[in-house]
């Protein structure tokens, strides 16, 4: 497989290719070191990826793997870019993988369905001399959580949320680079497929037994400790799901208690009210905060730190206005990282950090 | 495989056959239809089973598998009978397998490290034309929970605890039983690999993969309902771990969002103080109470109805004070269902069944 850098990206993202579906191609195309050459999506075939969201002024979305090949004929990779509910592999994808495989491209696959263990497509992957990597493919560990992350000397920061998709990789990977920028030893941990595409290393934690998912969370963090290994260093783990969420809460808690942040940054899209598919409101932030207060404090306390707004779409003014609510209900520090940059979460951040070490 | 009720039982429980680990042989001595005819454990080899675990006054305990071979020669199946941490299984136990299997015996195993999978075990298997039975290996299911099981006639009741190993499944086997004495349609749904040997049927859950881990358990219960299906029948899921484990807390999470109870019974040995294994101290019964409010509330609020208290190796002066700091703690009837029966538990169900029905 081509390494990072060196990769010229076709992202297949046919039917799915918006905010919604796509949050793998666009934390790709957003935070990935290497270029997105193109995106083969039907249905909004002839705009760019800034049209449908918001960036990639330059990628072109072509209907078809073979335009996308017809364009960009130094594309060298193809990623499938959506993360359907279940995971499983669009039928409709299959010739166009073939087709990308045919052409030499490596394959990068986020999707539950492991395509290295797929009758058809693996056998002709090794016909053609190219490489699929299964993202999610999560290693074969049996390790429940021993509590071995609880007193590292880094800080260690949790992004958490009030849904899924509402940007806690993001928050994760903004305030990690301003971190750096500002001369800290700051790591990211990645936990879900995209953050791994994007950092290179790390581990799906959805994809692991339920019973060793904390101590798969465990084992992410005592790796960032390598890198990240004095009290002024900072560990910024990329959260997962939600508390609150019917589906996904037990892939949160495992990481929250394995992971055992010292500090969480709490997550939320300001224009969502409901848990994305489900018919559940989400709770008001200061219920949030609390929750995370009472499902830390019996193994490791860790308090929320500050608030991260996801506030797109929205007018300016009423970015402003979602900010100022959350402060005012909250308390905290508040700001969207993405519209806004993340200063005011990296402060808040080295400022617990400092406390931290003090104390 | 022979059926249930057609099983006699060689427990192979070596060098762990004792309340802490021996969950699995313990739970199918009590409350299993098979007879289980000797208990394979060199370190209490000599005695008889009720004298290390209590029950089991007619079943001896012997040094190998082929003492219990010589004095129950009758026997027809091998459980393994302990269920250590990780799952593995121990070396010493291999040789003792395969000489059950040639002997002609069915093979009923609970660990994670499936037999039937085993390049040495399974092949003998074959050979001998004996069954292994992984009770652990959950079903190939990759569905999200989606709220199904939130709004079903029957009332479901939860199990949880304050940690591991503190009587979850025995309190829901116990209520299950009494429910069905007195006329009541109840059926028990078995979540992990005992209740599984037990009842004879179900996931063990802690083996999904934990993105499906709360989807698992609303099948479960949607399975249950098929059979428990007018307002005045009851639902009893076997509940796992406890949310203020640093290992399987996430595991208990997806079981509490996934299985969407209508109530919680809160168990507890009475003499625990730290987690098991960890250093961790168990919080007050009332904090846990507060604690699943917190959690379930934004899903689906299930109160606390009742606590199941072990307190199994106290003096009855200490067991009944326990009973009486519970009630007065919580405000909750609490009881030892094992020691004193549970009616009082099965009394806090049936009142707050007929007060669902009724609203």
């Amino acid at each position: 497989m081509r390494q990072r850098g060196e990769r010229q990206i076709i992202v297949l993202a046919d039917g799915g290719f918006d905010l919604l579906e796509a949050k793998t191609a666009v934390g790709v195309i957003r935070y990935g070191i290497d270029r997105v050459v193109a995106v083969v999506d039907q249905t909004h075939a002839g705009k760019h990826a800034s049209d449908v969201v918001g960036i990639g002024t330059d990628i072109p979305i072509v209907p078809t793997v073979g335009d996308a090949l017809a364009i960009a004929p130094t594309s060298n990779t193809l990623l499938l870019g959506t993360a359907p509910r279940g995971g499983i592999l669009p039928a409709s994808w299959r010739a166009q993988i073939v087709q990308a495989m045919r052409a030499g491209l490596d394959v990068i696959n986020g999707l539950h369905a492991f395509l290295n263990d797929d009758d058809e497509l693996a056998p002709i992957a090794a016909e053609c001399g190219v490489t699929i990597w299964d993202a999610r493919r999560a290693p074969d560990s049996h390790r429940v959580a021993d509590t071995r992350a609880h007193a590292l000397p880094a800080t260690v920061v949790l992004t958490v949320g009030s849904d899924c998709n509402v940007g806690k990789m993001s928050t994760a990977l903004e305030i990690d680079a301003m971190l750096r920028r500002r001369g800290r030893t700051s790591v990211f941990v990645p936990t879900g497929q995209t953050g791994i595409m994007i950092a290179g290393w790390g581990v799906s934690i959805d994809e692991v037994i339920s019973d060793f998912t904390a101590g798969a969370s465990e084992d992410l963090v005592m790796e960032a400790a390598k890198t990240a290994s004095t009290s002024s260093d900072i560990i910024l783990v990329e959260g997962q799901g939600s508390l609150v969420h019917p589906g996904y809460s037990g892939v949160t808690l495992s990481l929250i208690h394995g992971s055992a942040p010292d500090a969480l940054i709490l997550c939320h899209q300001s224009s969502r009210t409901q848990i994305r598919r489900y018919t559940l409101p989400i709770p008001s932030l200061s219920d949030l905060v609390a929750l995370h207060r009472a499902v830390t404090a019996p193994v490791k306390a860790a308090p929320v730190i500050a608030i991260s707004l996801n506030t797109f779409g929205m007018s300016e003014e009423d970015a402003q206005a979602a900010v100022g609510r959350a402060t005012a209900e909250t308390g905290l520090p508040a700001t969207d990282p993405v519209r806004y940059g993340p200063g005011v979460l990296a402060d808040a951040i080295e400022a617990f950090s400092r406390a931290r070490a003090a104390s």
